[in-house]
């Protein structure tokens, strides 16, 4: 494995007749990339489905050649929205990987490679394009795994602070399940066709390790989509959550209008000047409305526990 | 059948030549599990799938043996969200159950087992995985009974007393539905594909018993199915509920504010201290005063029944 | 047609080489059961299935004999949850059925077959089940029309009187609703595979019939999830009904509040007991606040009923 | 083309050797039917199809003849909810239609044949079949676009006047449109079987103009489907539109009354009568207090200001 | 390539053996399509579909003709909702397009064409029909990303302004992507069946470049299904939003009310006139009053930051 950095050590390593792997990483020199295409009679379509990212994560068959775009998704995936396309060409012999920037997620096949001198024992250069594959998708595991932490944060906020910039933080979390579903299901469908066995340059043994990719493929679509539930789902909790904060306020004001209202009623009337009132001038009219104004609030009262607006529960 | 401990006894009873169950419990020890591995030939997937849990439920093909993955669900489901993982290997003669923890669930197999003195008459391995595989699918049945009488429960209370602890309830009944469905739901999948007869190494009797417990899982799959619509509608319900009591609350607002409201400015004009008030020293002006404000309430409340507010039905 | 009671008779029933049908009602006497069962060499799994009520309707294949479960509703289904099953074996000459409870639905058939002295000109034991299976699915027309009758009654109700009440009665039908479709969907899935010609037992006659019971049943499922979708939406309707109400009430409180509360708080400043308020002595003032108070009260009306919410429409 | 109102005219046109269209108008007279039945040898089972409307659209095929089940539906199906069917029986060398009114729908086709003297040039039964088809079919354009105005006019008011009476037309239109698709899914269906060529009866070149009546079927229903989508929206925006003018009321009453309760309580507070208040006598308290009072009611307004309750955009 | 004009012209063009592109834009010269429909020998129901425009995106083999209509949609779709037909007629050596308006759309093909005089190298007619597909399919990338940025401006207007208009644009916008919607799902299935091979006037080098349409054609549908559940999800958090709000206005009326009521219940008891009130003539009656009334304004305000509804995050 060799850290391939102009043309000619690339036609070299070509030319070794072993499973090669060469790792394209940035696009900007345009012409380079249009020389490796040539080198290896990649077809024009292929070659631009390689540069004009990102496309849907799809396996295409060009003559014996068969092009893998793969979505990496970055471990922050809830944060940020930059996944990147992984790009793979598996020919008879060689491998070709290209992304537009530079990253470490290969690192361990890398190193695997090094250490093991050369491809695994006995499996050519499919096995080295599943377990590219296979690192990539694995990747998805501790990304969803902070989604999930995520999502049950937000869930504790929903129930016990619903503001608004709960909300916005569920929506955006809802944006990103979105975007990253548009990822998963394509790549699903993608390595079903692998496994299927519509590929030739796929060998029945490479097949079984990619069934098994597949399968943790589909794993990770269903946590996203139950995710992408479990956000709707508390969306319709933080409402219901404020309806029933309204339903509190609303309450809080209705019993202490509704009993301090009709006692100032009663206070104007005997504020009032009228020069015959008879009751001004009784010596127990005072303490008789009060009596009667206590009685308006128990009264108040009672309704409104028998309501069940105040009490145990209210 | 053998309490196994010891490899060496394991082997004695593959070597057997009968139908052998082998049962293992808890991962902790994985040499030993690799031990098993190499004893039977497992495929490194198969027993990574194995050892890794959860997986999703399946069935997969590894030269003549058949790797069966089924979950287990505890009976009390509704509170606790912890299924478990029975790895089942059918292979010629023998069967191998792996479970990360000790469980009583297969228990009913072994007694059956030991009173008959080895597997059902005349049937081979194929038979034993249908027996471990209907148990643990038919275990649904009383976990499945208990999230429906939780749910009837749920339904008395939304409809009597809504308040946010029950919507938390229900919150948290979905999100366990949620997940029982993403269990059950490849776990049908996998039952059809055995049933389908993708798969020599179960013969056509054993295929009979089979769609039996494949129309159990479809059934199951079924009920679970209508209980995640019941509870989204119950909680559609608590939001109507909810709406109700603060339309209720209203009400009552209403009507005592746009009753007394009116009154007390009438009681404030009259306790005005300007000079010229020729109303204030008429000897009927205050009783003239009080029928009026009598007459407007009266009035109030007549629109309110109108309106349908107060009276039968308000 | 015998009313067949002991065991001695079925057989001699059976015997008789013409299409014999025996209807067994009740499963209290399980040793009975399972006489018939050796008697008519039924398969263990089959028994259970006629049985373990309810089982999905289905439609299974054993060796010559085929199981038709199918369900039977009653006419009141829209109040009562009570469907029950019926299950026919057609084999080569008779037709077995079983219910659990002693029911009339099925007395049509034995009229005619009584008036017509045995099984219609020319066709055997699978015209039989069809007329069986055909009188179930008959019976769905009349259940469905009076789910109908009450949607629509209904309908008025949470337009003109949107009482929690109606909602509970709503969510009650609903549930009947869902579990209804419950039942449909897999019969309508089991006729279609009778229809295909999975089954050798149904004679090309026979299926032009069943496709006609087929298609029955496909009118009610679509009939039955056209009311389901009705219902959610009445149940909408009640909601924004709701808020409707909740908004007039509002706008009752508001009107009402916004006028008296500004003239209130005038009367309030007459009524305070300054020494020096210039105003209280002028001859003028009080006629002068009245005419004051008309203007205010008048120009809220005015903005009220420019907003919308007096006048026509309001 | 003759106007067959005897069975004997009948029978004679029959025995033409021709085309022959025979529409029979109204099922009254079941005799009649009966009588049609035995002379063109029709299936009782087609027989009872034709005769108990509504069925769902189909196509049937009966020997060497295929009954056409359409649903002819009113130009004005928005405001009514009376489709009626169609029934084609498809013969080697006739065409029977049978429809419960007599209507007016296929008069064109009538007028086509009348001035052409027999069926279009070479062609047989089949494409006599696929005309009247396909005049049911064109019909639905305009029906949908009546009922695309209808929901014009509807958007324009959920926006500006959202009155329960307008959401009841929602709601109205609503079960229109999901009555309409339950007409046009099945008959898609039945046009693509057409298409497919499972019936000899249908030549290739008819099939070809049958493409593109299904064609004009699929189009109908994805415009039928859209404008329940949009019937949908419109019923959420109305909901929304609801709750911003609860929103508007509440804050008209929550600006009035809370500027004028305070300055209401601080009127209160000198309207008092205690002996000892000092403020009472002093010549500046009257200003004073005017001046205090303005500016809570300022600052209240500024707050509400700042919170765009008023001002522009409130 | 030369600007037809007159059918000498057009008929010397075809007679020309190699691949001849003939556009015609604007339908309003009848006489003139029909002219070319029958030089060219099209069946007259494809000419019916060329005219009658809008026709549902498809691929239809009329003999050795394949008609394929496209959508144009312009680039400013999210305001206007104006898509525009382009018809195919792809034939043994000519490529015919039908136009209802001059439209610049194609401008580029025809320059690429000009500047290599004639069909690219070794390509037949069907690449020159896989060009002008393509160059309407990569059309909608512009217009969705339109889409996309006005998405974004209304997503921070929701949060930070939820107005009504917002609204209406919100529903304008998912109306214009229901109406997209309706466009691509047709062509992408019409796409898929020229790439499946189902047409042999497409030869397999020219299929490889088709299937990259496709694949643009489904990205641009998956774009545009993520834009629709996006513009739900606003118009959801759009409702969240004004409850929100409503909360709000309720929070400082009942804030404002709850205090101040009381407080005013009070001031009006020692308002009133009664001849014996001893506290009147206590000197400390009204200062103790005012501190009576501050406790009380105190305690309310205790309670309201104790429920949250003032201070830090109400």
């Amino acid at each position: 494995e060799h850290e391939v950095r102009d043309l000619e050590t690339l036609r070299r390593a070509f030319d070794g007749g072993t499973t090669t792997w060469i790792d394209v990483q940035g696009f900007g020199d345009r012409d380079r990339i249009d020389a490796i295409g040539s080198t290896f009679g990649l077809h024009p379509l292929l070659l631009e489905d390689v540069v004009n990212v990102p496309q849907r994560p799809k396996v295409e068959s060009y003559g014996d050649q068969v092009l893998i775009i793969v979505r990496m998704i970055p471990v922050d995936i809830a944060e940020r929205a930059e996944p990147e396309q992984l790009s793979l060409v598996l020919g008879p012999h060689y491998v070709l990987t290209f992304q537009e920037r530079h990253g470490h997620l290969l690192a361990p096949i890398r190193r695997r490679i090094r250490s093991r001198k050369g491809a695994p024992s006995g499996m050519g250069a499919d096995y080295l394009a599943y377990a590219l594959v296979d690192t990539v998708v694995d990747a998805y595991y501790p990304a969803l795994e902070r989604i999930g932490e995520r999502l049950e944060d937000l869930e504790t906020e929903v129930i016990e602070r619903p503001t608004p910039e709960v909300l916005g933080r569920l929506h955006h979390l809802k944006n990103r399940l979105v975007d990253l579903r548009r990822g998963i299901w394509p790549q699903r469908e993608a390595l079903n066709a692998l496994v299927r066995g519509d590929f030739p340059a796929i060998t029945d043994p490479v097949r079984i390790y990619l069934r098994d990719t597949h399968d943790h493929c589909v794993q990770t679509s269903e946590v996203a989509e139950m995710y992408r539930e479990m956000v709707s789902g508390l969306m319709n909790t933080y409402l219901s959550s404020v309806a029933n904060r309204t339903n509190d306020v609303m309450k809080v004001l209705t019993i202490v209008a509704t009993i301090f209202i009709p006692l100032s009623f009663l206070a104007g009337v005997y504020g009032m000047n009228f020069e015959h009132m008879p009751e001004l001038h009784s010596r127990w009219a005072y303490p008789t409305l009060w009596a009667l104004m206590v009685g308006v609030a128990g009264g108040m009262l009672a309704f409104f526990w028998r309501k069940g607006w105040i009490g145990p529960g209210g």
